[in-house]
């Protein structure tokens, strides 16, 4: 049984991370960490969890979590992870990082886009981006993952093969991203409060998302060349939930058996990556609550582009799930263990 | 593995029945039934199966069902399954039927209630009321089961320990009920889009529910005598959960202490209904997707009444999911095979 | 013009009665007051307002404001109104508190209920409440309005023939509300952040509720005897609107044309109470936005009982719209200016 | 007194007209038609305007109205008003139509994206395109009037002035539209029961939604060249609302200000658009129930392109509030009549 420690156990993707661990056969948290509710139980926190899970919340602190688990998930704001991090720690437990501290190659890119300085350079080099679709071998050796953010892995894995097979130009990307209020996290600011979010839409972060750099550091490895994207995100009134809908020029004439050979090239074996139908649209209540992503795309010969679209769960695949399927894949275990119930699509 | 047909596999609580039968290890689904859908592929209705259910719907042939399931459930609108069962049918597979045909002993009464002439009255009294924390041992042993309905089963389960102890008068109940919207099915009606529910809430049958005599039915098995009550369910704009609020008259002093020592006496041992701490009051989110009922009360000195409250799944306690653990008693399987995932809170 | 004081008026009541007063002919906003907003823009806060209100947001002293304006809205939680007034603002400006300050005329009582000394009760005996279909002459001539709370304001209306009328034993009554989320304002809690409230229904304050003194007040003054109820409000995953459950025992044999006689010979005339078709349940959305209150009964001759139902906006006539209603009464102005905006229903 | 009729007054788009008319003090609906609701009260259907509205719908013949009103108002799907419209009617009323049945000056391009045959092409040439604040003019002696389509509005209003001033090449523009609800109707159809469409979002359309020439046509009159454009709609869990945020390159350098000067021009006389302060982002609540579109952009250094976002109320300024501005211009009225209501944030 491998023994899970989560830095931030009562953030929402922290609760995530223990729903879902709440059903995977080889894993089980020990460590429930939490600063705010350091010595009261995790159960009076999540109701949910009342009569399931006994434990009380403990501290972050992660070297001595490293002594008693195998994993320690960090599902914190961004600086955390790399402040806390060690090689002493990195020696005993396996570190899944939900932050975006290691994401990002370039140091000096990193800390333009968070304006933070970066406590922990030296590992960067190390971790690998665990995009499992792409990375899947990295992963299976690496003590410590920068588990993917939610908008760059819908947005990477639904542009991807289109990239890869040069069939866009890559520059002429523009991505259009919603996602449900989740992603926001927990904390009590007025911004979100039910009636803040409910029944309204906006754009945030525009032309300058921290998001932007990952994706396009992404799509730049699988062009071999230098992308540069517009990538804006929207805020959704609902809970779970990414849609990408990106837009880009092709490349050269293609027709949709073309476009389609080129997505079943890298996904016709991806269990968790979903070529829908022909016009069939992905919708973001097919893959509620699971770790599966659906992409589609429909050419527009009118424009001369190709229009992608993605539906992921943010807090599964774009989240807690993703870094389940990383730790599968760092022991040895089936790489959907744990990550198979049906999306629950009301 | 248990063979399973479901007539109704493309209503709400067909698809719900499907989701968790996927997560059985002991059972799976062969028969899609849906008059609407023959013929095309489960998949193609609800995309959350893509990849995952290759099957296509079939009609709903009971008879030839029955020949090749185990097991038959009928997640269809009153009538239906009385009119469709046979003795031949029962001799070859057991049947659960999630619509109210044989919930009611009284045929006259179903009859009246319903408005409908009940089409197979010689198995009524075989029928076994499907509420498991009550009936377990009579349900084990059954063919033919009436799964209880959504309303009844929150209702009953949080009021049971008080009447079966005597605690209140049972004719001052009043049953204050709220449901989300899948209780009202996928029927393309104007009174259920999106713009006529969201954002509002009423109550509706008034005084004249349906599931009114239902209540009142197991409520006096439990008093051992005839119980009236009244009933008010409101539609909410949410997708799941029921919340019942309920109300009574003590019948005679008591404490805290009592009063949660009558809850412990019947559900201490129950997996599927947890008896909250002191004054905290069940929320719906905290047993989403799950089978779990949550109940508390409170007394009220300045009034001499208790407010007893409860929270449920409609869908899966409500409706499939008790519907299996029904069909983990009549199969000897452990009776919570298939409906431990944890309550995902948003 | 009557000239316009808030305090509170970044906060959503007080953005409701910017939103109202904007469609009165005879009343302008000159002083918006704000603790956390002082010397920002109006319209920076509240964007509906861009272009339109060019003020900035002032302090909240009302010594000051009192010099300036013919009316000041308090529009703060309990205690503050309280801690503010004076003889000399009251000589000066007509007051109308929308906080519970002065809404019990009992001063323990209220200290009780509310947990904090009173700090004006020399005050008390001379506000009005201001529920203006039951004590209209009153509040025509008062300096100081205890602008009633949501639920007393709903509840009491929709109970009050029946209890005046002696159709039914008060004590018997249980109100069983429920609102939506602006009423638990614009504090920033995790509690009413998106996540926590959408999809979701509770009970809260059982037996315990602030408004449960007052609603017994004003039943006890119709009934001309002191009653006591069982009062518990839910918290609804939309934004507006209070539905109000109630039920009593009839105290003798009533007709419905009995009971809708009474209702009529009350409400006939009153222009927003709507006393619906036989029937009809009230739901939130065919008043939202608007000053009505639609009101409801059903007679249940299997227990007795009645079932009364009422419908509001919260943010209006539970709020702000009673406020200006509350003023158009005070300055001798058309009861209805300003208040005459068909529901917005979706 | 001005006497409306309305086509479709048991629509949503109908329901919209009846309640801002209702605040139009020079306006009254005479003559509310419906198909479906033929003889019954209109309070019926719409319990919002009981014991306001008194009248009973009436049937949909367009000559008979055309008698006793002095405007008509087609709120039906399209090719019903251009089945019943002529000469005589255009004689006795003015028309404003709400369909797209003379919004496409070239009928082959109409009949080939709506796939119906256009029945009156005779009035085509005459018809004026309804966007008040691009056509103000031409409005103003019109007898029939295109009044434009929800996404159309929003989309050219925000972008108008970037093509008008040659600041981007027009057919770099990718328009990504999210919409309400509303957007589709009363008709029951299983795709906007609240439980398909809450908790979710989806792209519908792609490449082909009838909105597209729509756009392009209006775009072309301001570049004074054809304009090809992507344009894809998304339906989102909320009622009200339209959120546009579209995506060019720049044509040329330009900075902040210039950009700024050049929305100015158009709209800083306009009461209706209102061009917001810098960085802030557009939100649908900001303007919900109101006529007001709320633009913005942001220039993106990076790629050289320009993010211009719009919102609107799809059921006001996209439908029946510029239906009323309309009117407004071809009766000498006040343009803003009916229509100054402060937007309602929740």
């Amino acid at each position: 049984m491998i023994k899970v420690g989560i830095i931030g156990a009562t953030g929402y993707a922290g609760a995530e991370l223990v729903r879902l661990l709440m059903g995977h056969k080889d894993a089980e948290v020990v460590w429930y960490g939490s600063r705010s509710y350091v010595d009261q139980r995790y159960a009076d926190v999540y109701h949910n969890t009342f009569e399931i899970v006994d434990a009380k919340c403990m501290d972050d602190n992660m070297d001595k979590m490293a002594e008693q688990v195998d994993v320690i998930f960090t599902a914190t704001p961004q600086g955390l992870c790399a402040s806390l991090i060690n090689e002493e720690i990195l020696s005993k437990a396996k570190v899944i990082d939900l932050s975006a501290d290691f994401r990002i190659k370039d140091i000096k890119k990193y800390e333009k886009w968070y304006g933070i300085e970066h406590k922990a350079p030296q590992f960067e080099e190390e971790a690998v981006y665990g995009l499992c679709e792409i990375n899947r071998e990295q992963i299976k050796g690496a003590r410590l993952i920068a588990n993917p953010g939610c908008y760059p892995t819908c947005s990477t894995l639904s542009i991807y093969p289109l990239v890869k097979e040069g069939m866009i130009d890559p520059n002429t990307l523009i991505i259009d991203a919603k996602s449900g209020t989740t992603g926001a996290g927990r904390g009590a600011k007025v911004a979100n409060l039910f009636c803040e979010v409910n029944e309204s839409i906006k754009a945030y972060g525009v032309a300058s998302h921290r998001h932007t750099p990952e994706i396009e550091d992404q799509l730049s490895y699988a062009a071999g060349k230098e992308v540069t994207i517009n990538f804006t995100p929207h805020l959704v009134p609902m809970e779970r939930g990414i849609l990408v809908t990106a837009y880009a020029s092709l490349a050269k004439e293609v027709t949709y058996e073309e476009v389609k050979a080129a997505y079943d090239k890298y996904y016709a074996d991806e269990k968790f990556v979903r070529v829908l139908d022909k016009d069939v649209c992905p919708e973001t209540r097919w893959v509620k609550g699971s770790n599966y992503v659906d992409v589609n795309f429909k050419l527009d010969p009118r424009t001369n582009r190709v229009i992608i679209m993605g539906a992921m769960d943010n807090m599964v695949k774009g989240a807690a799930g993703q870094a389940i399927q990383n730790m599968n894949l760092m022991f040895g275990l089936e790489e959907t263990e744990g990550l198979l119930t049906l999306p629950m699509i009301f």
